[in-house]
């Protein structure tokens, strides 16, 4: 089929080309060249042999050697002696693209004289990891979601812990650390974590990281082969997607509703052997993240009881479940789980400050040495030194007072930004809020075009993320926005949201 | 040939088992048991389909199911329902343990009732990277190798930097990362990579991680696919192969001589198609880890000459070379390279301390961009803040005087070794060494056992670590101790060598 779609131009560039002039390999170069940015073939797409090429071709093997070198050379296919010619991803707005950059799509031309980057040096995976890229090149401002207001964190307590933790630190907490994590930090999170959060833990199963993506990475190599089945929300965190597809693993989305995962379907498929049992489901119930359902307390049966059935792995991301406005938190979904199959994963970034860098892991109790292992096989330990400031930080209840200081401070901002919402478009479009969280969404009528929105109110100094950017899978796509306020003054959040309004406006 | 195995087994175990009171399925459960406890099947073997294997021992599906249930219950075998039943590692010591554990080998009996780990749950991946756990569980002590003198460190200085990147921080640098790493800390350590190693780079190519395992993986992700060849030497860094391997990469071992990397006969088999083009080739020229060579020049020219023609990657690991004795350091393999071929990863973890958590990595320049992006994805940034302090800590002139100070320290420190060594030994036993790092290599006479030296010595708390379990390819397996010298006082180096050396004698 190949051959034919080639061999049909190939008479054709002979015929443009005016007297022939141009070698064989030129034009086969160029037959191939603008297939692959036409998009006739496919990045990814498997070249002929070329050996097998020059036969149908009826021309030398040397001429479809040096053609594809050309194209290699330039970036269009890659692959080896022996590896076989593959076709690059050669789009590349989406290489430094994602959802959230905006940048305008060029014209097949245009990218072609923008081609900067070379394609071809990535593996499939890169390309996928920054095809797909969902962190934004803006971290700051309204009203960019996730981000705490890190300029309420007490520094001058944190300074002064610090200065102590460096007086006279033994050898051990600045050399290579050994274990899980500092022992002071694991009994001070247990402790913590049972009585705020409900989950059931020793020190012993903590296991203290960079963040909830290390977390996430060391399961899905610890539990998980290359080609094994993970479930995960959808939409969902997109940094839930990258980690684990870059470790390989198959990732199928599940949709949300008001409930939290609907897995049924999926469950079903596993029963009748239509789809394999999961390794890992991978669910946020306490916040939804971005949509905001709180997961209820049947679904949460339903879903420990079919991970202890089929022996898979429940991974509960408890990223900004202490901000809670009104009611009591609820307790963890490992809190709930007899079995011992919840893997629970937590972060500092949302309720001290992002730029830290540390979260932590609770694994059930038979894994945990296992998880240190592999800890320091993969990162080479932690920073010891970092978590007895934090262990000292929350030993002495600063990291409690600090929780309860912002809730208040983030339900006024929350409260104030669904104030402007409502003042602005009444009920008009639904907003999608538990009362818990740093951010809110707010659902735009089906078919709109929520990038565009995001784009107009970002050329405005407005950063929001469109809700459609976070779905895996393009049928489930809804338009709407994520809007963080966190980290907003209550006092600039109506003129901002003012600012979105008008793109709202001017695109629906 | 399965099936036979069973079906005479089966005999001998009603035989064996009294008037036959046991069930079939129990039976069957324990042939198996014991199949995979004596090592007839080994682990990864795939077992029968449970109706082909029923059908052919003439029993009823049921039973095969039930004695296949109570493996999977146990944590003998593992598989999923379509997946298949493979024989899990149970091999207890092996998850624990490490050439560097020192546990004692126990009898297969004693591994049964000592196994209490539920082998079943981790990956194949995951039982890999803990079968061939690397890190010790000691990581402070004489003679621990690749530990620097972390008491020396400039606390003082550093808790005062501290407090003043403290005192009124942007928000930007608590919270999340943008881009490669602190602005200031990528152009303070461009220019110090230019002046003191000879690396090409401005600080565009610069990314900052948590270390060298981190900027490994990042490279394994961005450029190498699951399957693609990688070579590293042979011995060689155990965190090198572990990060590797658990990126899904085939890590192709190559050996060493005095020269550095021996790759010529990989080469010539990439030649004749015995073997792909590797993606990578991951060295340490400025001080072979843990040989101690460094590369030769027309080594270094043939390797950049080789990667150059077959548009592969050379990973540079400059991890200690800042501490050379004598002599000038040597320039960079990055610095001679003129096709952009060479990727140079460095580290604090030795020059300051290793409990920082911070490295880097100097990419050619068209890589830069897609490095950054999928550093966000995997780890979503770094420690603003903590190099805001390590950017002031390099461009005060603290760094390079603290290391030109230690440079003298461990100088001391390595004559103090080479000289208890030599009173002891005279020249019995070659001394690899070339007056770089922090460590040095005891080669041991071939034959002799240097895991039970080496545990001899701990039980006397001396730590080493035994040169064969640095090796891939157990063919080229030699017998050494790696000792380090860098964080012990030069007063106790000669009793802390005597232990040693009795560890020696009583196994020679």
């Amino acid at each position: 089929m190949l051959t034919d779609f080639v061999l049909q131009r190939l008479d054709a560039a002979t015929e443009e080309g005016a007297e022939g002039v141009e070698p064989v390999y030129w034009r086969l170069y160029r037959v191939l060249q603008d297939a692959i940015f036409g998009g006739s073939l496919e990045a990814g797409t498997q070249l002929p042999p070329s050996r097998q090429l020059a036969r149908e071709l009826g021309i030398s093997r040397n001429t479809v050697i040096r053609a594809y070198e050309q194209l290699s050379a330039e970036g269009y296919v890659r692959g080896g002696v022996g590896s076989g010619t593959f076709v690059a991803d050669t789009n590349p707005d989406r290489l430094v693209g994602s959802p959230y950059n905006n940048k305008s799509r060029a014209s097949p031309r245009e990218n072609r004289a923008g081609m900067f980057l070379p394609r071809a040096t990535f593996s499939q995976r890169g390309m996928a990891l920054t095809d797909g890229a969902g962190a934004g090149t803006r971290q700051w401002g309204a009203f960019m979601p996730g981000v705490p207001d890190v300029r309420m964190f007490p520094l001058r307590i944190w300074s002064r812990l610090s200065n102590r933790a460096l007086r006279r630190p033994s050898p051990e907490l600045l050399s290579y650390a050994v274990g899980p994590g500092y022992a002071p930090l694991r009994t001070a999170l247990a402790s913590y974590l049972r009585t705020a959060r409900g989950v059931r833990c020793t020190p012993e199963q903590l296991i203290v990281t960079f963040g909830i993506h290390t977390c996430l990475q060391l399961i899905a190599y610890m539990l998980c082969d290359a080609g094994e089945r993970v479930w995960m929300e959808d939409p969902g965190y997109w940094g839930v997607r990258s980690v684990l597809r870059a470790a390989g693993v198959d990732v199928l989305p599940a949709p949300v509703d008001h409930e939290g995962l609907q897995f049924a379907r999926h469950v079903r498929q596993t029963q009748t052997g239509q789809q394999p049992v999961p390794r890992l489901i991978v669910v946020s119930p306490s916040h939804q993240y971005p949509l905001g359902a709180v997961m209820s307390l049947a679904r949460r049966r339903q879903l420990l009881e079919y991970a202890r059935s089929a022996r898979c792995w429940v991974v509960e991301d408890d990223y900004d479940s202490e901000f809670r406005y009104g009611s009591r938190p609820l307790p963890s979904l490992q809190g709930l789980d007899e079995a011992g199959r919840v893997l629970y994963m937590g972060t500092f970034s949302k309720v001290l400050f992002p730029g830290l860098r540390m979260g932590y892991l609770v694994v059930p109790e038979d894994l945990a040495e296992g998880f240190t292992l592999g800890l320091a096989e993969i990162y080479r330990g932690g920073q010891y030194l970092l978590q007895a400031v934090m262990a000292d930080f929350i030993a002495e209840g600063h990291f409690v007072s600090h929780i309860r200081r912002m809730r208040l401070v983030y339900a006024e901002r929350r409260q104030c930004l669904l104030d402007a919402i409502r003042s602005r478009f009444g009920d008009a479009f639904p907003i999608q809020d538990e009362a818990v969280g740093l951010h809110t969404a707010l659902r735009l009528p089906t078919g709109c075009d929520d990038g565009a929105i995001s784009a107009a109110a970002l050329a405005d100094g407005v950063i929001t993320r469109p809700l459609s950017g976070y779905y895996i899978n393009r049928r489930h796509r809804q338009p709407g926005l994520v809007l963080g306020y966190g980290h907003v003054d209550p006092k600039d959040i109506p003129a901002h949201f003012d600012t979105v309004a008008r793109a709202i406006a001017r695109h629906i």
